[in-house]
């Protein structure tokens, strides 16, 4: 393949980015709406016998973007990520060219070093002043949650890795019923079965209730089961709120569980003096999950599972592979911890953000963010046709708009429909969620330089759109009752 | 953080990430020999509570490249991937602006179609004109390998999902003992236990037996144990062979297994008329693991899972999560068919390549590649004091520097010498195995550009290298006598 003529395709390729890059917070829509079918019609997909020529190419790059939802807007709330930082930016494009791949030493000297460093720091963190502790990036999440399970079998039942788990008791582990779904997922994949997971009820802004955990551990031990684990959510994915980290240690030791703490979303709440409060007792955590891509706009993937013990990831995940792991360089194979072997780089893109921004850019990026949420509250409050669900403790702000002398029922079709619609223009996105009788709207603010006024804006248009909708309905039943009239 | 001052800060990352790329090829070291400690000393990694000016921030990167390894070079033979496709590196630059989160048809819509396309397409390469077969794009071959043995226990055993596998038989599954270590691995993160993995006897170029695999089932099944799963392997970690599929099938026919083929490395010979007929038997797979970041050279990661039969990964890996996965588009949220929930696009690499070099651009370079390791086995058949280990049947050369008159155990520390002095001095890059008794030398050719010229520069850099330790060793032999001779 010519590289040398491909070399102008990537010119390009930067020049279109960088344009995307400067129009990104401007007015056009963020997604457009197209259906399956057609954007099938829109966009030429299909893969062809012969390639295409340059300019062809370079349009379809520039269509790509066009027919992609912009996660860079400040009005983009739909999902617990947004506008990524540039800074980190700039390591994602760095990573992309050098084409590392991660598990030796060997291959990736700088970039092994850069992960241990990121590692090390985020500890200090959750840890404070432990330095044993360890961690390592992972492809997400659910996979940080699935390994944090596996080590917490491990360290248990250290000979399940030869043995397998047929010969162990029934165990269970206890998570809130609001938290991740990754917890069944896993529990099935990881042949402990979905029954093992026990989903302890929790309040309604989601947070377990300690008492409903307390039975719940008495009545698996009346079935012989054994409480291996207690899981934690900091960041729950509907309100954003955290549990009592502090309570849930006490009945981790007294049980002797393995102790995690899914701080997938609220991890970034560490980075602030002020806020990370809301997390205390996470020092007391075996293992944490944390995602650098969501709060804090590190581009995706940027995950790790961190762990307060030195060898623990090496217990369950490191093997001998003698073509690959030579043996001058163990504690630098970062491949002996990783569920993975072949990885990408993703320790650059948030070293390279947090060199150019330091600690103090990175606190203020969370400071700034949960004013913006306490703004936003503060609009709601201001406004009697809105109400606020709950107090975020996290930059996820749930409420419905509801204007007087509405039912209940009515008001969440309203609410519904608002977001659908709403959705379906394009013009601001934000998801919705239903928790027990209400349907809520859910912002998660993701830009720190999302401005008063546009939070006004949020508003506004969300009061339009409801008023629109309602005076349809209206005329629509005034229609029909007219044409009842008329038929009698 | 302010946006419009970090724009300036990716200006330079394109231009330095152009310069790099135009210089990638040239004569330049492929590494710098340090260790982590020099390493640390060199480069300033810790992260302080100030950022970075923009001057000293943009040296970091150009830093970053510096003392990365060149895996874009052509003498970058020590892993089973190498120089990216350009025209695929477009595509990994516009997933990084973009930024967007692979779950759901509502924020991912045309990066779903297009991971359904490349899904599809490489489905018939498998497959042929079988249209119901599907696939997923998964973190790397470790994974998609995982996933395979969790299809494999849950098609047999569904209510494994809901139970664990504490009630199940005690079940086996079977790889050569060349196959990748995540298998192992995987059995036990699993609950399988290590002990599950039979690992059958292979001969020298790491091929499953076939006799030895027919015993080890009897073994197996005399335990009482269930053989779940046959797992042949298509290109070989070391020698790069390829197991033989077609007899594995009706072993596995025969015995009820899930027939999974990792053709992590090797599947892209599909992509050759010529050369996929090395694959024969391919086509009776439940599922294929195919990592298009190693012989295509698509930026890492590039890997997928794919299965036979449609529903398949939904299966074992989907789960309801109301505030996620709303109800309107659900075969088009791939997140039901991950083991991950939010996910980087690592399709819209492969689709850019692929649409630019079409389909026959695809076959050109597998062509290419397998030209030039035969011109690379030519030119070792050439000359005396080289000997290939074995025929390649992917783009992989094994052998050894062979110089006459030297004892086998000699030559096997000669030629690990040559490797850790050349991979020392950085010009070329590649492995070294011990396969038996002896220790070979291993190239895989990542680079179709790569030339005749520089095909004999690597035998001649290696005899080069051979002859001067030869000559130190055979001195500091007759100093060492002629020590003796004075002492006496």
């Amino acid at each position: 393949m010519d590289k040398h003529k491909n070399l102008q395709l990537l010119k390009e390729t930067f020049s279109i980015a960088l344009d995307y890059l400067e129009n990104s917070c401007s007015e056009r829509n963020l997604r457009q709406n197209l259906s399956p079918a057609q954007l099938k019609e829109a966009f030429k997909i299909s893969i062809e016998e012969k390639g295409a020529d340059k300019t062809t190419f370079i349009n379809y790059l520039r269509k790509i973007i066009e027919y992609s939802v912009n996660t860079n807007h400040p009005f983009f709330m739909n999902q617990m990520y947004g506008s990524q930082q540039l800074a980190a930016l700039t390591g994602d494009i760095i990573t992309s060219i050098l084409n590392t791949s991660m598990y030796t030493y060997e291959v990736a000297p700088l970039m092994t070093l850069i992960e241990k460093e990121c590692v090390a720091e985020l500890g200090k963190y959750i840890w404070k002043n432990d330095k044993e502790t360890d961690g390592i990036f992972t492809p997400g999440g659910s996979i940080s949650n699935m390994m944090a399970m596996v080590m917490a079998r491990d360290s248990r039942y250290p000979d399940s890795k030869k043995l397998g788990i047929k010969h162990l008791p029934e165990l269970s582990i206890f998570v809130s019923d609001q938290s991740h779904y990754s917890f069944s997922k896993n529990g099935r994949i990881l042949g402990f079965g979905e029954d093992s997971i026990v989903k302890v009820q929790s309040d309604h802004r989601g947070k377990m209730k300690i008492p409903a955990l307390e039975n719940a551990i008495k009545k698996e031990k009346k079935k012989n089961r054994i409480p291996l684990m207690l899981v934690g959510t900091a960041g729950l994915t509907i309100s954003g709120a955290v549990d009592d980290l502090k309570t849930l240690t006490i009945i981790a030791k007294r049980n002797k569980m393995w102790y995690h703490v899914d701080a997938v979303y609220g991890g970034s709440l560490l980075l602030s003096q002020k806020h990370s409060t809301k997390l205390s007792g996470i020092n007391n955590a075996d293992s944490v999950s944390w995602n650098l891509h969501k709060m804090l706009g590190i581009p995706i993937v940027c995950a790790v599972l961190m762990t307060r013990r030195k060898h623990d990831l090496e217990k369950s995940f490191s093997i001998s592979a003698s073509y690959l792991f030579h043996d001058n360089e163990a504690e630098f194979d970062l491949g002996q911890k990783s569920l993975q072997c072949g990885r990408r780089v993703d320790a650059l893109k948030l070293w390279t953000a947090w060199k150019y921004e330091g600690q103090e850019g990175f606190e203020k990026r969370i400071d700034i963010l949960m004013e913006k949420t306490d703004l936003f509250v503060h609009k709601l409050n201001e406004n009697d046709d809105f109400e606020l669900f709950c107090q975020p403790e996290t930059p996820i702000v749930c409420f419905q708009y509801k204007p007087p002398g509405i039912p209940i029922k009515e008001l969440n079709e309203l609410n519904k429909n608002i977001r659908t619609q709403l959705f379906e223009e394009g013009k601001m996105l934000f998801n919705y969620s239903q928790v027990n009788d209400k349907m809520l709207l859910r912002c998660v603010i993701s830009d720190d330089e999302i401005s008063a006024n546009q939070i006004d804006q949020i508003l506004e248009v969300i009061r339009d759109k409801g008023q629109i909708i309602l005076k349809k309905s209206r005329n629509s039943k005034s229609d029909k009752k007219r044409k009842l009239v008329g038929k009698v």
